[in-house]
């Protein structure tokens, strides 16, 4: 296909934003596993350097004439093209970043650094009214995004969209409540009526250079390239993608609790498949990556519980497991399997079982939206938080520790991205069984410890389009349909049904 | 002290510059630690990147007004302040790099890198001719590039200067000159007459997790400080610094040969102390790092030599390093101190002892002033390089591999670079000597393995100056005379005399 010279010219200057881009994720890596301790503030002062540059160089008028003269030559281009995909993607990009004004994308980016280390130091010291000042500022630079932005209906739409584009608090507000309807009663079922999970050997004591070696054989066997990637260690796992052919993951073990180190391996192996099965073409452009967050959190969820946490995967693997592990030699395959499929209300959503998950994260998205509107002061967020978290999950924190302050996202001004998770969980589920629709042994050979067929479909349906579309077209052209929660629910019922030995039923629906 | 704003004003810009900087040294240690083997080449796209967006950002109109407003002011303030120090540095970097056009310095990057992979392949195959083509690249790189600086005498000068900022060629022969006159003959004298020196053990098996732990051990007392650095592997061995703060060394770790390892670890600390005492006040700017490669190398030939290959340093040190290695403990401390101090002429500069080490450097010296005047042609390189080995070691290379490419340097455009190597031996010795002159008690000091009397001196006299000054001014300033070799050539005069048991003498010079 020919090229126009305008395309080219606009793809040459994206480049170096792409490079640049890069190089950022490079720098957090480092920071995040190996960087001495002590040089944090110098950290600090090169990451805001090249993120001002960045943005500066983004939303420049070079990039506006370049991308101006591309949309000139658009109806030259077939639709589905990289190149079209390129303009559109840069023109959305482009509305949106430039019209943040480079002193509060500066200013911003300086206060999540400093509101993140406030947050950290207050957590261990459960000290929320420490964290409050950073925290109201934090929601403060939130509400003036969305301003900037603008919205029509909400302003967590403007916040949303930069997560998950395409998306409307609307889509999740009718998402979360047809999740809650649903689940809510399945805990309770569970809870009240499932057969007790015992899972003490769990936390027997596990030797952390077997825990990486089974963790790099599994993850190698499900596709993951190390030629081209790399496994280490840091506080909270995570994958970063510097360039197709460099997407590294972390994880960190726990030397008395099997199940941390070895999922996490599993879920970042999900995101790091996504990055690994991105085009070559695309790379150094702004769509030479994931999707969204919601649907590269599908990938990683899929690996870890469709795959990770099905009775077929460890029907094969579980002898392997064994082998590892002394504490695994006296315990049944089924025993294993319905301990690491454990329901659980409990109070930390990273350790929150398939069932309970969403329900952390309803209550985080619901108080985003208050605090958006001004409808909840910051200041009464804990008690916002623990009245929630009782009516959820029946479980009330002991400390703000382990209630409101739990997570990073709102001390770096991340507010908008939880929903993500959610999405993730449940787009998971569509993909997988509309695989299975094409791939009916799609269960059999994962038990067989063949995981290509999976693979090649999501690289076929998902992974080779990376962000040349929104996920919500992704979703449709992959499964059919539009994004749904049935058939996410209907996996929830039947598998779980199965490990607690109960029925589990919706809620008769009142007819209206 | 006030500080004008035209110097505020200058100093934030460049901060934004040494941010840059320092990133490129980020991706590049990252490149040769953790990246995986494929990442190749995406990383070559963000440093080439990276490489023009600094050169761009330095040699701008912006930097140039920013520097005229600051050299109006420069009267107001003290010429030792670290502000008029600032302001001198930027000027005579300004003048370099704004004589290089962007297109040539991008296009160097770019060759540079391309050159420097066609030289790992054609060394592996021993193919000197593969590797020609981008060899005469590089020169003609190095030839235009003194062309576009400019020099009076000598081509060479103009490269020279960036990497020993304010030498000349002509320092440089007469320094070369009288070290040749002198250790000629001491290379015929220990080789014809010295008690032979038994180092076999050094072949033994040395697990390499000890070697890890006691180079770790001597870098601390040292004074390595590892909360603001660390120790990681990589093919050859190399100090990078982001900030004062976070300042990295490398090694590597060969598990048949003990001094490998171990004297690479005691060279990088040298010069991870240099870049771990620049004050504070200095980072982020242009003169918040070492002063030259030459006064860089005088640190760390100084930790590996004078400390690390001196008799009183194994006084104390031996029998802590034979408690971690069997091999050695029925070797007597004169046997080990002689085996680590053993002169053999070799082909390989960096496996050269203290003797040998600066004819491989005067040799690539001269071969460098001959093909950038022209009197010699690239192809006839192998051939010029095997008879210098001969007449100065007596030595010829059976393959290429090991003879003209041997080394990075010129694959990678680095002309003029070898002989701040010897410079660094020649300093080394003249401010050990400074620093005995103040401390009489100095060698006794490392006798007892304590090192804070030499680092506190060097601290003082060398590193809280950081690049302030020129490397002449920080020589006289620090031992109250020019440079001179006589101190190291007495110093090698004294210990080889010593360890072979021979009388080295200057050769009878001819009264003119």
């Amino acid at each position: 296909m020919h090229i126009p010279d305008a395309i080219k010219a606009l793809r040459a200057h994206l480049a170096t934003i792409a490079d640049l881009r890069a190089t950022t994720a490079i720098l957090r890596w480092d920071q995040e596993t190996y960087m001495p301790p002590r040089g944090t503030a110098g950290r600090a002062e090169q990451l805001g350097t090249l993120t001002r540059l960045l943005h500066e160089l983004f939303v420049s008028s070079q990039t506006q004439a370049l991308l101006a003269a591309a949309e000139g030559v658009l109806d030259q281009l077939d639709p589905d093209s990289d190149e079209a995909a390129l303009v559109r993607m840069t023109r959305r990009d482009y509305d949106r970043q430039s019209r943040l004004p480079a002193e509060f994308v500066a200013a911003r980016a300086r206060a999540a650094s400093l509101s993140t280390q406030i947050w950290r130091e207050a957590r261990r010291r459960n000290d929320f009214p420490g964290f409050l000042p950073a925290l109201a500022e934090m929601v403060d630079f939130a509400r003036r995004e969305a301003d900037y932005i603008g919205f029509e209906d909400h302003p967590y739409d403007a916040l949303l969209d930069r997560y998950e584009p395409g998306m409307t608090t609307q889509d999740i507000d009718g998402l979360f409540s047809r999740l809650r309807e649903v689940t809510v009663p399945f805990v309770r079922v569970i809870v009240e009526r499932g057969r007790p999970v015992e899972d003490g050997f769990l936390h027997a004591e596990y030797d952390v250079a077997q825990q990486r070696a089974f963790g790099v054989a599994v993850a190698d066997v499900f596709g993951y390239d190390f030629s081209r990637g790399r496994l280490d260690e840091s506080v909270h796992p995570f994958e970063t993608s510097f360039h197709p052919d460099d997407v590294r993951i972390t994880t960190r073990y726990q030397r008395n609790y099997l199940p941390s180190a070895m999922f996490a391996i599993f879920h970042e192996t999900g995101h790091a498949l996504y990055e690994q099965g991105i085009p070559p073409a695309l790379a150094r452009t702004c769509i030479g990556h994931g999707a969204s967050m919601g649907l590269h959190e599908s990938q990683s969820r899929m690996w870890e519980n469709l795959v990770g946490r099905s009775r077929p995967f460890w029907q094969h693997y579980y002898p392997i497991l064994q082998r590892s592990f002394a504490p695994l030699r006296q315990v049944e395959l089924d025993t294993f399997y319905r301990a690491v499929n454990r329901v659980q209300p409990s109070l930390i959503r990273v350790e929150a079982d398939e069932v309970t998950y969403n329900l952390h994260i309803m209550l985080r998205y619901e108080l985003e939206k208050q605090l958006l509107k001004g409808a909840l002061a910051v200041e009464d967020l804990p008690e916002a938080w623990n009245e929630r978290m009782h009516a959820y999950l029946g479980v009330t924190p002991a400390t703000d520790a382990d209630g409101v302050m739990q997570d990073t996202h709102w001390s770096g001004g991340s507010i908008g991205y939880f929903p993500t998770y959610t999405l993730g969980n449940v787009v998971s589920v569509q993909l997988f069984e509309a695989a299975r629709r094409v791939h009916p042994s799609l269960l059999e050979d994962i038990g067989r410890g063949q995981f290509a067929t999976l693979l090649g479909w999501l690289r076929q349906h998902v992974h080779r389009h990376g962000r040349k579309f929104l996920p919500k077209e992704i979703i449709k052209r992959a499964t059919g349909t539009d994004l749904t929660p049935e058939p996410y629910l209907q996996y929830l019922r039947s598998k779980f049904s199965d490990v607690y030995g109960v029925t589990l039923e919706e809620p008769a629906r009142r007819s209206s």
